[in-house]
C-alpha cells in the first residue's frame, strides 16, 4: 500500500516536472516527437506485434469477447494507421501561446489572454492499444504531460508503445516523463492518483459508465466525463422525407455501437404516415429492430412495443425506439426528459422550427438536416479528439487540442498604477 | 431535516425551470430587468435602509468587527452606487447566442459553437449586501438562474433586495425564480445544495478559506474557487527603479486588504542597493512594515526578519516580505514555491527577461511594468466580476459574464450523412 502510494506519487511528481518543462516547448519540437514516434512505430512493427501477441494470448482468461479481442489486436495495417494519425496531429497548429483575445484599456494597459496547457492529464481507458498513442499525442501536442492508465488486457502492448514514445521524447530533447504509463495493474493505483489534486490538473476517464461514475465521485480534481449518448432525431412536419430517411438510416446503422449513433426517432404526426412505413422497411432491411409507441405500431405493424425504459436506453445496437409526436414542443420535451444532452437533431425545411429547436434543445451538439454521426472531433474539424464531453463545464462535445488548454492573462504596461 | 431537504430541492428545481426559460430571453428583456431593479432600489431606499437597520442592530451579537459592520451598512450613497452598477451591467453586450467560432467542413456542414448559459449558479457569500444585487445581475445577464446564499448577518437586507429583484423580474416578464434567496440560516442547507449536481451547474463560494475548502470538498458539481492571492513583484536588474518604486507602493498600499495586493517583493541583487533603501523609506512613510531576508536587512537595517512562513503568508495588511535574489531564475523559483498562482509581476526594460517571465510564471495574471492591483474584472475590461478564479479549469482570473457561460455546437447541414 505504501509502495503503491510512493509509486503513484512519484509518477505524478515526474509528470508535473515534465509539464513545466513542456510549457516552453516549441511546436516544432512537439512535431519532431510526433514524426519520430511514427517512424519508430513503423520500424519496430515486429516488436509491437510480438508484445501484442502476449496480450492476445491472455485475453481469453480475462474473459474478453471476440469483438474485444479484435479491437485489441495489432496488425501491420493498424500500426500504419496509428503512425499516420501521429503525422496528422503534427499537421495541426500548435495551440500553445495563441493570443485568444486582447483589449487595450483606457490607461494604455494591454490585457491579453494567452492559451497555456492545463498541466498534467490523468487518462484512464480500456483495452484498445491505439488509444495509448492517440492520447499521448493529443496531450503532448497541447503541452500537457500525461499519465496513461490503460486496461490490464493491453498491458504488454501499451508498454511496448510507451517505450517507443518515451524513446522518441528523449531523441528530440523533450522531457521523458511527459508521457508515463502506469505499469501496475493494481486497481488501487487509480484511487491514489484521484486524490492528487495538487499534481494532476484533470482526469479523463474513457470507458463504461461504472468507471466514469467511480472516477467522478472519487476525484479531487476536475474530471471530463463522457457519459451516454441517447441521441434523438426529430422528423418535423416540414421535413424533406427522402432526406429524413437517409439521415435516419445513416444515424442508426452506419456504426450502431458508438455514442453518436441514433437511439430514438421522433416523428411529427402529420408526416408519420408518409414517412414511417417507408423508413421502417429500410431499417428492417438493414437488420434494425423497431420499438414503437401505439401510434407507430399502427403504421408499422411489425414493430415491437417501446416501453418507457426503451426511451431511456442507449442501445449501442441495431435497435431503434420510435415515437409519434403531435408537435415540435412534444418532441423537445421528450428530448429534455429522456435524452442525455449528447447529440439531438432535427430534419426540417422550416426556418422557425429549426431556430426553435437549436435555441431550446440543450445538448452538446444540436444539428439541422444532418446525421447524428457527425458529432466527432474529426468531423467537426478539431483534427483529433480525446473524447466527447457530456459535461457543461470547461469542455463540451468533442475534446481536441484546445479543450486540453486553459489561459492566463498576460498584461503589458509601462508603469501603470491605480 | 426532511423539511430542509424538501425546501432546498424545491429551490433548486425552481431555479432549473427558470434557467430553461431564461435561455430564450433577449438582451433587451434582461436589460429591462436591470433598469427596473435600479429604479426600484432608488424608489424604495427607505425600506432597504430600514431592513438593513435590523441587521445592524443584531450585528454585535454575531460578533462582527466594526469594519465588518461598516461593510454591512447601507446608506443612500451606497444604494445609488448599487443601482448605478446595475445600469453599467445593462451596458455590457449580451453574451448569449454569440457565435464563438465556426468552420465550414469539406462536405458543406457549417459547424458553429454558440455561447449558452451554464444553467443554475449556486452562489455562497458573506456579509456585504451589495453582493446580493451584483451577483444576481451578473448571473441573469449571462442567462443563468441563481440561488443566493448570503451571510446570516445580512439576512434582512438580502431579503429586502431579493424582494425588489424578484418584483422587477415579474414586472418585465422574466421567470421570478431566476433569482432566489435561501431564506433559512441553517448551515445544513448548503450541504443539501452541494449534493444536487443534477440541478445546479456550478457553485461559487466567496469568502474565507475554510468556507471554500468545505464547499470544494463537499460539492458534487464544479466549483469556481477563489483562494489566496500571494502576489509577487520581481524588480529585475534592468528595471526603471522609479517605476519600480511607484508600482511597489501602489501594489502594496493602495488597498492592502484585497487579494490582488502585493505580499512579497523580490529584488535583483544588482539593483538592490539603489532600490531597496529608497522604496523601504516610502513604504515606511505609508505605514508598511518590512520583513526581509539577511541581504535585505543589510540594506534596510530597520526591517524585521522574514521567516519561511512569511513568504507563505497572504498578509492582507500593511506588511511586506522582501527577498534579494541573484537572478530571474531564483525569482521565478520563489514564485513557483511560495506563490498562489494569482498575480505575479515583473518590472523590467529587458525584453528577454519580460518574455521569460511571462512564459514561465504560471499564474492567472502575469504582468509587466504594472501594479498587481490591476488583476480585476473592471480593470481588465470584463465590465463586472463575480470573483477571481484561482482554478485552471474553465475560468481563470476575473470571472465576468462570459466565464458564467459555456457553449454548444450548432451544426447546419442539408442532408449530409457519413
Amino acid at each position: 500500500m505504501t509502495e503503491l502510494a510512493d509509486y503513484t506519487r512519484q509518477l505524478a511528481e515526474q509528470a508535473q516536472q515534465a509539464s513545466r518543462a513542456l510549457v516552453g516547448a516549441t511546436g516544432e519540437q512537439k512535431n519532431a516527437w510526433l514524426h519520430r514516434s511514427a517512424a519508430l512505430i513503423r520500424e519496430r512493427g515486429k516488436d509491437l506485434i510480438a508484445a501484442n501477441a502476449k496480450d492476445l494470448e491472455q485475453a481469453p482468461q480475462y474473459g474478453l469477447t471476440s469483438a474485444a479481442i479484435d479491437r485489441l489486436r495489432l496488425t501491420s495495417d493498424r500500426l500504419e494507421s496509428i503512425a499516420f494519425a501521429l503525422e496528422e496531429i503534427a499537421l495541426l497548429p500548435n495551440p500553445i501561446g495563441e493570443i485568444i483575445d486582447s483589449n487595450v484599456r483606457p490607461n494604455g494597459l494591454l490585457v491579453t489572454r494567452v492559451r497555456v496547457p492545463l498541466g498534467v492529464v490523468f487518462f484512464i481507458y480500456e483495452s484498445r492499444p491505439n488509444v495509448t498513442v492517440d492520447a499521448a499525442a493529443i496531450c503532448v501536442k497541447s503541452g500537457n504531460a500525461v499519465i496513461l492508465r490503460g486496461g490490464k488486457e493491453a498491458l504488454h502492448s501499451n508498454q511496448a508503445f510507451h517505450g517507443l514514445l518515451a524513446e522518441a521524447l528523449n531523441d528530440v530533447g523533450l522531457p521523458q516523463h511527459a508521457v508515463q504509463l502506469v505499469e501496475t495493474t493494481d486497481r488501487a493505483a487509480v484511487g491514489h492518483f484521484l486524490q492528487m489534486a495538487d499534481k494532476i490538473d484533470v482526469t479523463i476517464p474513457r470507458g463504461g459508465k461504472t468507471l466514469i461514475e467511480r472516477v467522478a465521485s472519487e476525484a479531487r480534481m476536475p474530471v471530463i466525463k463522457h457519459f451516454d449518448g441517447i441521441c434523438h432525431l426529430y422528423v418535423d412536419k416540414a421535413a424533406d422525407l427522402d432526406m429524413a430517411t437517409e439521415i435516419t438510416i445513416n444515424s442508426k446503422c452506419q456504426r450502431p455501437g458508438v455514442c453518436n449513433a441514433l437511439e430514438t426517432l421522433l416523428v411529427h404526426t402529420d408526416c408519420a404516415e408518409a414517412f414511417l412505413p417507408k423508413v421502417a422497411g429500410r431499417l428492417t432491411e438493414a437488420g434494425c429492430e423497431i420499438r414503437g409507441d401505439a401510434r407507430t405500431r399502427e403504421l408499422v405493424p411489425f414493430a415491437k412495443t417501446a416501453t418507457d425504459a426503451d426511451y431511456h436506453t442507449e442501445y449501442l445496437d441495431l435497435i431503434l425506439s420510435v415515437r409519434v409526436v403531435d408537435d415540435i414542443q412534444t418532441a423537445m420535451q421528450h428530448i429534455q426528459e429522456y435524452g442525455s444532452h449528447h447529440t439531438d437533431n432535427i430534419v426540417t425545411n422550416d426556418l422557425q422550427a429549426a431556430n426553435l429547436f437549436t435555441t431550446s434543445v440543450d445538448s452538446a451538439a444540436v444539428m439541422i438536416n444532418a446525421s447524428t454521426r457527425f458529432n466527432d472531433g474529426g468531423e467537426f474539424g478539431l483534427g483529433a479528439e480525446i473524447g466527447i464531453s457530456t459535461d457543461r463545464f470547461h469542455a463540451r462535445g468533442p475534446c481536441g487540442l484546445k479543450e486540453l488548454t486553459t489561459y492566463k492573462y498576460v498584461v503589458h504596461g509601462n508603469g501603470q498604477i491605480r
